[in-house]
């Protein structure tokens, strides 16, 4: 087979298994090819991923080596994207009674969605996380795209406990915002105890709800090492309850009256 | 650039972009390179994804002409995929009282979510669907599988309406199981008028909430091209609802008493 054949497989598998580590022998039998052009061939596909601003691949050297590949994104096609993003999320017709923000629509879109788990993953795919945990329900797309990235399962904590979920653990906590006393649960042995866990979510008021699901985590001796959120209400900021977490977009000045609405870069552009 | 170099960016790039039409123009720019180059870059690549059993490149031809990746998967790798589901779902710890199957795990792995919408998308893609419907909560990762290989957004329905979607058209159904009268939503701007769509769930039992999304979607004029579940209960055929359907699997002679239960092929391998 020749080295372009084999490149497009390549790249199509290392691709779809990022943060996992492949070995040179796995290749080199896939491909029916020496070791020594497959080393060459990850080189190119390191310098090409880099020159193209989707990450690299990391080396792990030894009897067990290989590569892994780690999806990251350059700063100015975040950047360009968020801005994007912002743009379109600023249109006075998305502002709904209460000053919420209706985002169905962009968060429908696989693309925007995935767009979004990169973004995180490359902020956090050094943290060794076991899983992500996310809230029922506009988190869970996100939650599942980061999850792709970073190669690790989605739990997913609910409001409500099902019957196909069996035994379940919960906590009451309150909402920062509202000040209501709400529940959530999780299935015992969806998580296991121990993990180191991203929590991931689409909106953060006053955070409440992140605070609950630490709680709820701590249950299960997980260790939350890192927190997402796509876009964190600004105005909220001096009642919050959670102040470690990654936010890609700041909403504020939500005056529904005169329709009128201010969207920002998130703390993930200022570090 | 090199032509090596070229494939693994083009690999990356239309790999990320199924169903959409790539011209020949946009890679010649995007690599400096001359069209008969990125021809033979893409004959190369269409004849490599073909030997992957990952799907191919159709030619659109003329003047606004280019490749469109068709991402399908050979029926060699989509039956190990199912046989493998199969066995793991088979273990008789998954079943739950009432006869239910615990299946969160399964669903919480972004490479099976991934594998069983690329399956879905390989059965579907010529339907030229406008979107995919699901209901809250469960079917949500599979059909953002699907809608990223198909290249379409995913449109929610929802049990109950929130506050952070505006105004909605909502249906009372019966559940073709229980018997019980449910209600269903879903945001007026979240689906043009007229849209082609397919509705995909995690598990169809009599078939009752799927008959209750085509009874929403038809508030919407909505014509349902295509219907797909991860899982079908077989004992419930008799009383079953919905008849033009795919599964992956089937499950039946759930006995939680012994703690059995079968779980077959679905009706998408007998085509």
């Amino acid at each position: 087979m020749k080295r372009s054949d084999r490149l497009i497989g390549m790249t199509h598998y290392v691709l779809e298994h990022p943060l996992t580590l492949i070995s040179l022998p796995f290749f080199a039998e896939r491909y029916d090819a020496a070791k020594s052009s497959i080393s060459e061939d990850l080189t190119i596909m390191d310098k090409m991923l880099r020159e193209e601003g989707l990450g690299f691949l990391e080396s792990v050297s030894g009897a067990a080596g290989g590569v892994k590949y780690i999806p990251t994104i350059d700063s100015k096609e975040s950047e360009a994207f968020i801005n994007t993003l912002s743009q379109r999320l600023e249109d006075p017709e998305r502002i709904l009674p209460g000053g919420y923000l209706f985002m169905s629509d962009v968060l429908g879109e696989p693309d925007t969605v995935r767009m979004i788990g990169r973004l995180f993953a490359s902020q956090f795919y050094s943290l060794n996380v076991d899983a992500i945990v996310t809230v029922a329900t506009k988190g869970i797309p996100i939650a599942y795209a980061v999850a792709s990235f970073l190669n690790v399962p989605v739990v997913i904590v609910r409001r409500d406990p099902k019957i196909t979920e069996g035994s379940t653990v919960s906590i009451n906590y309150v909402s920062g915002s509202s000040r209501k006393i709400q529940t959530m649960v999780l299935t015992k042995r969806s998580l296991k105890q121990g993990s180191t866990v991203c929590i991931i979510d689409d909106f953060m008021k006053a955070g409440g709800t992140i605070d609950g699901m630490k709680s709820l985590l701590k249950e299960f001796d997980a260790h939350v090492a890192g927190i997402g959120v796509l876009a964190e209400a600004e105005d909220e900021e001096d009642e919050r309850v959670v102040d470690d977490y990654t936010s890609l977009l700041k909403i504020s000045n939500v005056d529904v009256k005169n329709e009128r609405i201010t969207i920002d870069k998130g703390n993930y552009f200022s570090n």
